[in-house]
């Protein structure tokens, strides 16, 4: 096989086969084929796209290059979550304790922040002592135990998608449906779950900005676990404002407890019910993803989802001392509170904008490397919809800079369209998708 | 400027402003951008086009990646040819000393044999001491002494172009239009030329196959030489089967000097006239190409043309007894005949097949590096349309292997089909384009 016919191929917008694809991917894992022929191929895949079965082909091409957990050793319906990822986005952290109290196991390899979105793991880092790097045996483990474990990606698992994804990044090759695709499903399937409910967000704050593109994304995701034999359920979500109230690492933390706790009951409250409930009805512990919601807001009543989660943060090394007295964590030097300056009613948000702004508190990172600060962020008080009058408070800045809460004072200002008459909320859960 | 916003730019089809093409080409030939980010910029700019600015613009950044030359010092109006290139194509060999002798001057930088066709300099080469490496004011001496010069690109000739080229060979982004209309012009641009007579190849043994690619093509290198105010004329032509009757480098030597003496007249004498006649109207010396046709047919029978090229070999270091005499020219060891075992019309030539077999018998090279037999090659006897007979000689296959002779045999064998009934000639001259 030669590569350069096979980019041809692809270029010319026809359909490669499962050898090409697995010889091109196993070919570039294995450095034998140049960086500057896989990336012509990416833009060529990118621009003529690739059907469900060659997304299939790479999704498996990809999932070959490192481990397959195999969990038959470990008793119980194996289901995760993936989100696309947001602003505020902690559905992980609420919804791992609620599932695996309800007797289903959770097996979740998660991902940090990337670009303005937060990550599973650098929300758990911001527990103190939390490990989310444990080996494949610890892994398991935990997971025996106690029903759920967080960790993140190791090198193990799906090696061609850090590799792929690094080029992906300076080639201009992110936004393509296969090859998120491929990213996303070859990561999910090497944990060895039999079922997987998807959050694909879309709004200002999500990586979909449009409805349409979350939906396609949602589709090839649903075709490409089908062909794998998993179930799978797909929910097309709001990410046009902040998700709960809290944004940053600790911060969101903190929320999620307040959640397992029964303290509010909120827009994050609600799409982790029904995150949760569509889990445990993949999980066959009810009948339907409704009976499914109502045992998971049982979980939270009784207590049961926040003992989870305290158990499954003690196992991998957390302090729990925090989780039961958050208050005790240690607070940013400066709070900024943002004020409205009129009246009015809020329209729009850039959500994009408001996680941006949280990155230059400290919350993500600019650049690879950067140290993150896990207790700046933002506490988000209004969402669209809302009446303001002049002197409200807006948000609450939180982080060890006067300079830096300024300018996001000033970048959260600017993220928000005011309108004199009421405008409407965006409906949180836009479609359920269940084939 | 970002590479990756540049990349993305031209992947979702939008244009390319002048100082994003110079970033991008110069960053590259600096190597400051990497090979994979300018290969995915070549495959985004090979499925999403670029408009005739762009195209202009590229070649502009092409050509100052080295140095411009600046002829004025010689005085004439100084007219040069390119072609895309076929089987048996050495109209480059007849026009340059046919136009020089009627006082136009003719300033040449040619390339090597590429792919199954051959190249201005291996066949020039072939002529015992014919230097073609002349540096750049060797290069203006012999133009000044005898109006004409030929030569291989420099390194100091739009650098960017070998850089770029190297990279869309191992890319799968050579049969791009504006990509080739930016890799001809910045070279003939770099000549220091007034003029261009283009002679874009269709048919079999071309690079453009069909016909509306060779138009597109045309329209696109002329707009580009007018967007740099050269006079240009472009001519589409047949490719179908080789040009005149011998393919291999010292037969083309050998088939130019009977084209000079005037010894035969068949479509490679047409092409040639016409030309020539093109190149003699744009230097002013004709007021139409049909006047300049009759000038270089002049040229031709006062024997002016045929004794400016011993006077050019003579200048460029080659050895005139071979071309007074070139029946001295070393011969091959073995001469295979190919001959016909039936009856019937050539209805079709696969002309690629042809220049594949001339590789084979050493006239070209397989892979860079290989060295060429100057004397292999083929004489092919046959044209399009032609009645043949069984036992009439359809092509003489030269080379020092039986072995060689054999295979190309089969080759030219394959590559011909034939017709019961007559079948039509191709027209030489596609289309002539004067804007």
């Amino acid at each position: 096989m030669n590569v350069v016919d096979l980019i041809r191929k692809k270029r010319d917008g026809n359909d490669l086969e499962k050898t090409e694809i697995d010889f091109l991917v196993s070919g570039y894992t294995k450095n034998k084929i140049p960086d500057y022929q896989f990336s012509a191929f990416l833009m060529a895949a990118f621009l003529k796209g690739m059907n469900s079965k060659e997304t299939s082909y790479l999704t498996d091409a990809m999932l070959h290059s490192g481990k397959v957990l195999n969990l038959n050793s470990i008793p119980g319906v194996k289901i995760d979550k993936h989100s696309t990822g947001g602003v505020g986005d902690k559905t992980s952290l609420i919804i791992a304790p609620i599932v695996a109290s309800a007797g289903i196991k959770v097996p979740m390899i998660s991902g940090r922040g990337l670009g303005h979105t937060g990550g599973t793991l650098d929300k758990l880092e911001a527990i103190p002592g939390f490990r989310t790097d444990l080996n494949l045996n610890e892994y398991k483990s935990v997971l025996k135990k106690c029903g759920a474990v967080l960790i993140g990606q190791t090198n193990e698992i799906a090696p061609a998608d850090k590799i792929i994804y690094s080029l992906r990044d300076v080639t201009g090759t992110v936004e393509s449906i296969p090859l998120i695709t491929g990213s996303i499903m070859s990561k999910k399937l090497a944990e060895g779950i039999d079922g997987l409910v998807l959050d694909v967000k879309t709004g200002s704050g999500a990586f979909m900005r449009k409805t349409k593109d979350a939906e396609n994304l949602a589709d090839s995701l649903i075709s490409t676990a089908k062909s794998f034999d998993k179930k799978v359920i797909a929910f097309i979500t709001d990410m046009n404002q902040p998700l709960g109230n809290y944004i940053g690492n600790w911060f969101e933390v903190y929320e999620s407890i307040k959640v397992l706790k029964g303290e509010v009951t909120n827009d994050l409250y609600e799409l982790c019910l029904n995150l949760a409930g569509a889990m445990i009805f993949l999980g066959r512990k009810s009948s339907s993803i409704e009976e499914g919601k109502k045992l998971a807001e049982e979980q939270i009543k009784n207590g049961k989802a926040f003992s989870k989660f305290t158990e499954i943060v003690k196992l991998q090394g957390g302090k729990v001392d925090y989780i039961h007295h958050p208050e005790k964590y240690p607070k940013s030097k400066f709070i900024k509170k943002l004020i409205a300056d009129k009246n009015g009613f809020v329209e729009k948000i850039d959500n994009f904008q408001v996680g941006m702004a949280s990155l230059e508190l400290g919350a993500g990172r600019k650049k690879l490397g950067d140290k993150i600060d896990p207790k700046a962020g933002i506490v988000f008080k209004i969402k669209i919809g809302d009446k303001l009058n002049k002197g409200n408070v807006i948000a609450e800045i939180h982080s060890d800079s006067k300079q830096k809460n300024e300018l996001a004072a000033k970048m959260i200002t600017s993220a928000i369209t005011y309108s004199k008459t009421k405008s409407l909320k965006p409906k949180l859960i836009k479609k359920i998708i269940l084939k």
